[in-house]
């Protein structure tokens, strides 16, 4: 997608083909930079400290990550290693493993010589069905805008956290099918929750947004509610960080609270995403372990001080205690459906089998 | 309540008789410092740039502003300008049309010489009347929390915004029955809601939490749900700025996505609140004007820097527009119960009447 005008995705083997670059997220909206993985470590780094975050993007880092530990050492053991470290760098997104398991997959019967090139192409070919997908997930979804009885006024959609391009390799997934929808001429407003305690609403959706000429408003994550009581919001579209086998949806914090606010007045509350969030082996949301992240999300916030540099401030007293429990998940009984590359389906597991027979099935086996 | 050990209200009369000095709490929890009102204009700016805050607090300023406006003019004109610009100061909160008008009607009767001394002493009255009226719901709000079922472990309480000693002159509301319970050697324990976007619960919550030696944990808006979700949470209490006649509760914005996690949870969740709260004249809480705020709010966050000044940091990109709603309104299905100085009462217009037999036959006169 834009940025400044220029075409970006947010990871790419760089022109020395043993590099991976990525736009470094924490700088975002007021500083675009973008940083070199040239090392597993590099790459599990950058995952737990959110250099990239995203549910899609964190897969896509873990396989190129896969690559660079086997450029390292390309044996069983750094191989086992390589996709252990980067499993454990961040517990709830389902797509790490998946993809770290995909790449391990697909260089296991090769000699050792061989291992890192084949591991770079694995994590192109995860990319490029990443883009493939949510481009996909991106025409589903303005299909169903479409449908939306707006007559001639924007659509007013709602989102929380980041599921735009930046979460992504391109496109995105909540966003995929504004940005869809924007290209086909419709129009378009779009209410960004903050999301504390890391903002990445207020960050990374409004500035993506804003690259891409769509209007919206950011919002403190409280306003929702509000909002959707007034018939303020037409639908609301969310990304995920982990679907499980029966619909369930775990995503950013705060992302129950918004689809029971959304059920509460009858707005559909969908989430968006590709194949690789579903956790096939995951029966039920609650059995899904949530990340705690360190306190001091809560107590301080990051952004540009009045002399234009950025600038860290603690808006907690000292002395008080503060948790930070990342993600929580929606009953799939909120959900009005998942918004795939497939197209849409019920939250259920009658709903994904639809969507998906063959996995679903051996999944059950 | 304590103050690094020392007893304070958040309004007082100094000691020349004629000066009024509130704590700034646009400082805290950062810098405790205490400023005087002079006019009627020092207590409209008070309140409007939310020097003081709080339902009841509100009202108490706006009975110490209209004495002040009538220390420099006591006519009919003086008065009912003093009223009028006062109620203007900020639209939400009943407290401050009720304590303004209660001033009024006490001084009307009496020659313009005696008026402002008369006032003073009304505005004191309203003061007293307050201390007393959060000194008993905090006895009833306790005797509902001894009563919850939790054996032997702390209870668990969530909150919203600021409804403790520092929203009205002592006490509280929502705080109220926390500290009596605590000062009955209860064991409770406090989830603060930062309440984005001025984080009045990440400031002031928690500050005078921590002064009274409450144990707490500051947790971003969005994690509510997911704590009601997981049992960490044994009852929701809030204060109220404006509550209608049929029992809807307005708060701070993001109440009612507590409220839909509460009931979504079994949790019970109660507003606490004194008489002046309530609006006999408004019959349903979806026709409250709900104030609308400088987006800045939104865009900004205050907080300490490294350096230990006051710093004000921007968090979205320039160019995004952002809406700032102040309150939601919860409606009285949500609302297990409204804690007043007269008990606990249904939120309905039928739980009103019997907590207010006289006036509720008034209202409908």
């Amino acid at each position: 997608m834009n940025v400044d005008g220029q075409n970006y995705r947010t990871i790419w083997l760089s022109d020395d083909g043993v590099t991976v670059e990525v736009i470094d997220q924490r700088r975002l909206p007021h500083e675009f930079i973008t940083t070199q993985l040239r090392t597993v470590d590099d790459a599990v780094d950058a995952i737990a400290n959110m250099t990239v975050r995203g549910a899609p993007l964190i897969g896509a880092t873990a396989a190129f990550g896969v690559a660079l530990g086997l450029r390292a050492d390309p044996s069983e053991e750094g191989l086992q290693r390589a996709v252990a470290r980067l499993i454990d760098s961040r517990p709830t997104a389902v797509n790490l493993a998946w993809a770290a398991r995909e790449v391990a997959n697909a260089v296991k019967p090769l000699p050792l010589a061989n291992r890192f090139a084949a591991a770079l192409k694995e994590a192109q070919r995860i990319c490029e069905d990443d883009v493939a997908s949510c481009l996909r997930i991106g025409e589903h979804g303005a299909d169903l805008l479409a449908q939306l009885p707006v007559g001639n006024r924007p659509i007013q959609i709602l989102t929380h956290c980041n599921a735009g391009w930046l979460a992504a390799v391109d496109w995105g997934t909540a966003l995929a099918p504004v940005y869809r929808a924007h290209q086909r001429g419709m129009a378009v407003h779009v209410w960004v929750d903050e999301t504390r305690p890391r903002n990445q609403g207020a960050s990374l959706t409004a500035w993506e947004l804003g690259q891409q000429g769509i209007a919206h408003t950011v919002i403190a994550d409280n306003a929702g509610g509000h909002l959707m009581q007034h018939g303020r919001v037409d639908v609301c579209i969310v990304g995920a960080d982990r679907v499980a086998a029966n619909g369930d949806v775990c995503n950013k914090i705060g992302t129950y609270l918004k689809a029971l606010a959304a059920f509460d007045n009858q707005v559909p509350f969908y989430a968006a995403l590709p194949h690789s969030t579903i956790d096939w082996n995951m029966p039920s949301g609650d059995l899904i372990r949530i990340e705690e992240r360190d306190p001091d999300e809560v107590h301080t916030i990051v952004g540009l001080d009045t002399h234009g540099a950025l600038s860290r401030v603690r808006v907690t007293p000292a002395g008080s205690a503060a948790a930070n429990y990342a993600f929580d998940v929606t009953p799939a009984r909120l959900v009005a459906g998942l918004i795939t590359e497939r197209g849409l389906g019920a939250a259920s597991a009658a709903g994904l089998a639809a969507l998906y027979p063959l996995r679903a099935q051996t999944a059950r086996q």
